[in-house]
């Protein structure tokens, strides 16, 4: 793995970006969007306002994921980070998403952020659920089959959470 | 409550709401927006894409309160709507919360939604916690410190979730 950069995503990247997230929802297993979602919609997704976007590239050239890290509300909630991770297919399994997963809590904490909370987590997706366990998040809440599944049908969905430090030692 | 009419909200309704909001936001106790959220936030908000919006008016003109309708997710999470309330302060404890709440589940089962989550309930809140427990809402989550309460600090949230009729049973 000492040859996989994580850098900020630019706008050249889109390219090699678009394809992955394009092979990760047509399964319909693990994330909301349509199959049929546009390229307009991963493009705001991965570059609208308030996103910060970094990816994963190997041999400094070529691109295995990435992830964006986002305020989950605005205003009285804004010091909780929500961030959402893609990893091509073919380089899954591997550690990538450990890598990115890493990288995206030091840098929410970086940016001053005091939790990270993630909306969704699909709970047939095992492997997701266990990267995030092993990175530090509890599952905090359980959403009843709010996830249509493409193979199972209606399944829940998991909001995972994880505090950085002792709240009563946040910045008010 | 018998002169209260709910009804789509139309562009010329903004000038009503945006006071409700302001008022609102202003507390810091209920609301994640910052109390200098501006006129554009606030009406992306009541009408933007996908959004619908209702609001109760009170003999045909004055406007008493207003609730936002929208998918919680896109695709795979489409069929479960999220929505959101405010009741001028000034009308607060009358019953205009309640009615307004029976109308979005109502409109939110014709529109073909299949169940509604509440992703942030302040846990401090205890009237809006009452009066989702009353319409059949049950906390499903708890978000331990993800609101900074103007007065209390950080508090928890609560994620709120009902099911409309028995999952097994529903369209896939």
């Amino acid at each position: 793995m000492k040859d996989i950069q994580i850098r900020p995503a630019l706008d050249a990247d889109f390219a090699a970006m678009w394809p992955i997230f394009q092979a990760l929802v047509a399964g319909g297993d693990t994330y909301t969007f349509d199959a049929d979602t546009g390229a307009d919609v991963c493009r705001a997704y991965w570059f609208g306002p308030g996103v910060q976007s970094y990816v994963a590239v190997m041999g400094g050239e070529r691109l295995l994921g990435m992830y964006r890290l986002v305020a989950n509300q605005p205003g009285h909630g804004g010091h909780v980070a929500n961030a959402a991770f893609m990893v091509d297919p073919a380089a899954q399994g591997v550690g990538v998403g450990l890598l990115l997963g890493r990288h995206c809590l030091e840098r929410a904490r970086q940016c001053g952020y005091l939790a990270m909370q993630f909306n969704f987590v699909v709970s047939t997706n095992i492997g997701a659920l266990m990267l995030w366990k092993k990175l530090g998040f509890a599952v905090v809440g359980t959403l009843p089959k709010a996830f249509r599944h493409a193979q199972l049908g209606y399944v829940d969905a998991y909001v995972m959470y994880q505090l950085f430090g002792e709240p009563n030692q946040w910045p008010l």
